[in-house]
Parts: structure tokens; sequence; C-alpha cells
């Protein structure tokens, strides 16, 4: 009991944040009230802003608080690739290899055990958003080096070869059972130059 | 360029916490925006509360948003000991211990080459709160274990010597050159227990 009830309401709050135990959190507020109290009230605006003001991009599912993310209203980019990835952070991860087609964004990965099928993930949306587009020559995809990556990437593979459409996948480069945003820039790039059709 | 202006703003105000990076930010920001954005409006109102609400115990310095602090109101701790620390989660460390005397904090501790003299880190206000408390029969000087934490312990003890109080300084169980607020529970006790009275 040695905290007044804001500080206490403080450091739980901050215990949300991911990778944040107890004795990190004391530190965090601690450290804001005693030097940085400005910089703690920008980060209650900033968080305020975004909780509220933050969406999706129409195109691509990306977070954004716009009609469409930098990547899809950049008219600059290649449109006839498009990178399919398992979320926003890998959209950053894949940006640092240079990429410069378009992206759209999964809600994560097929996962059957957890009753996370097609539509759950967005799948029907990214056909769409292919077909409307009819711009893409070739769909890299860039899920996640997992069991369940791979077996989204092979799902989605299928449906675009019942249309015609060039799949591929990024190549091992990346360490299997790994996540693709833990990955080097370095690493990744090579994995993207790698890439190579889906074999049914 | 990948994320928009608003989760821009956001991972920028993250890294004002202590020890987050950037990377850190990013998955901070898209966790938030992704699975809790009622989480992260939490913990902004959290720390709007705290930081326009939170000032200083009247007795002792610490941070509350209260008159006096969990510690000074409770009526029923020991009026006969004072304990000096050097900041607020060196309260909470020493909680940790079992201790049930009385605080004061110190704005951190002397340091001459900074320009921090006894009036900066508030020592005056500590011989005054001694002085109209007229109940300490002794003062636990628990400053860090470091060379400025021992100058500033000593310096107190001679201000305090003066005076006629016992001044003590919590034994050596604590590693030399070491944060109070990061040695653990079971250690900390033990340089309680082990605490002698400062020969000058
Ligand atoms: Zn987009
Ligand atoms: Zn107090």
């Amino acid at each position: 009991m040695s905290f007044s009830p804001l500080i206490r309401q403080l450091i739980d709050a901050l215990r949300t944040l991911p990778g944040v135990g107890q004795k990190t959190a004391q530190r965090m507020a601690l450290q804001l009230l005693e030097r940085d109290r400005s910089g703690g009230s920008r980060l209650a605006l900033a968080l305020t802003q975004a909780m509220d003001g933050v969406g999706h991009c129409r195109l691509c599912r990306t977070l954004t608080e716009d009609d469409l993310c930098p990547q899809c209203a950049d008219v600059r980019r290649d449109d006839t690739l498009l990178c399919v990835v398992e979320g926003p952070m890998d959209v950053y991860a894949v940006e640092q290899t240079g990429y410069r087609g378009r992206y759209f964004v999964l809600k994560g990965h097929l996962s059957p055990l957890d009753g996370l099928g097609p539509e759950a993930i967005g799948i029907p949306q990214l056909m769409t958003r292919i077909a409307e587009q009819g711009t893409f020559a070739e769909v890299i995809l860039a899920t996640n080096p997992t069991v369940e990556g791979e077996a989204t990437a092979h799902y989605i593979a299928q449906l675009l070869s019942n249309k015609g459409l060039i799949a591929s996948r990024i190549a091992h480069g990346v360490p299997l059972g790994g996540e693709l945003e833990l990955v080097d820039g370095g690493t990744l790039a090579h994995s993207f130059s790698g890439r190579r059709p889906i074999t049914l």
C-alpha cells in the first residue's frame, strides 16, 4: 500500500502494454511523474487520438486514420505486385526490404482449432480486392514462416490458382517457426528476392 | 513511411517511456490498436489524471495526489523511526522489508558537480520535518549504496549529530554501486536489520 490511488491506477494501466510487468510499470509511472510530466501528458493525448481515430485502410485493411494508408495512397507504387501479410507490423518489416508494390493485411492466419477460418481473417476481402484492382500479376504470400502461416499461404495460393493468378512464397531465408516482424531487414530482403511460385 | 500520422505520433510518444526503443514502441502501439483499444483509452485517462493530479506529500515529499501519502496518513505506524530515501521508488522497496516507521523522500542525492547541494535535494525540509515532529528517536539513512548516496548519508548524519539525534545507516548487505530499488526484498530486509549507528 505504498502508492496513492492515482499512481496505482497508472501502474495498473501501464501493465496492459505488452512486455511490461509490475516493476517496469512502477519505474515508468514514477519516472514520468518525477521527470517528464509533459511527456506523460503528450502520451495520453497520442493514445486518445489513436484509439479513437485509427481505423482500417479501405484497400489493404492495415491500420490508419485515413481512408487510404500511406502505401495505398502512393501513386508511384507498382500495381502489378500484391504482398499479403498477417498484420500491420509486417507491412513495416516488408517495407524495410525495399519492396514497393501493394499490400493486403490479413487479420492473422488460419487457425481451425481457434475457429478462425477464411472469413475470420479476411480472405474473401482479399479475393475481392484482387478482382476489383485487376492489375496484379503476382501475389507474394508473406505470411509468417510458421505452420499456420504456411497453411494460410497454401490455402490462398490454391484460390488464386483457380483464377489463373501467380502466387509466390517468400524464400526460406527466414527461420522456420519465427515471426516475420522479428527478422532483420537483410534476411527478409534475401527471402524476398528468392521467392518462387508455389507448386500445388 | 509505412505508418499513418496518428500511429507515428503514438509510437514517438511511447518512446518517452524508460527502456522503450523504436521497435518496442511499434509493437506496443499496434498491439493496443489491434487488440486492446479500451486498455489504450484507460491508459490515456490514467496518465492524464496522474500527470495533472499527483503532487507531493506534505510531510514526506513522496508522490501522491492527497495532502498526505498512505504511509504518512496511517496512524498505526511507528513515530519514533524515520527512514530517509532518495526517491519514491525506494519507499516501495523499503516497505517490502516490513519496515513500518515514517519516511522522508529526498530529491535524489548530493551531487556537487551537478550543482545539487543540500537545498536542491530537500535537506532543509528534512531537518524541519524532524524538528516539527519531535518524536523521532532514530533516523535510518537508506540512501543508495553508491558514492553519492554514502556522501549524502554522511552529510545528514553530521547535521543530526549536531542536534543529538541517532542516525543509522542500512547495513552493506546491499551491493556497493547498485540502486536500492533493484535489490531484492530479502537482501534489503537483512540490510535493514543489520543497520548500525554512523560513527563520524
Ligand atoms: Zn492501405
Ligand atoms: Zn508522506
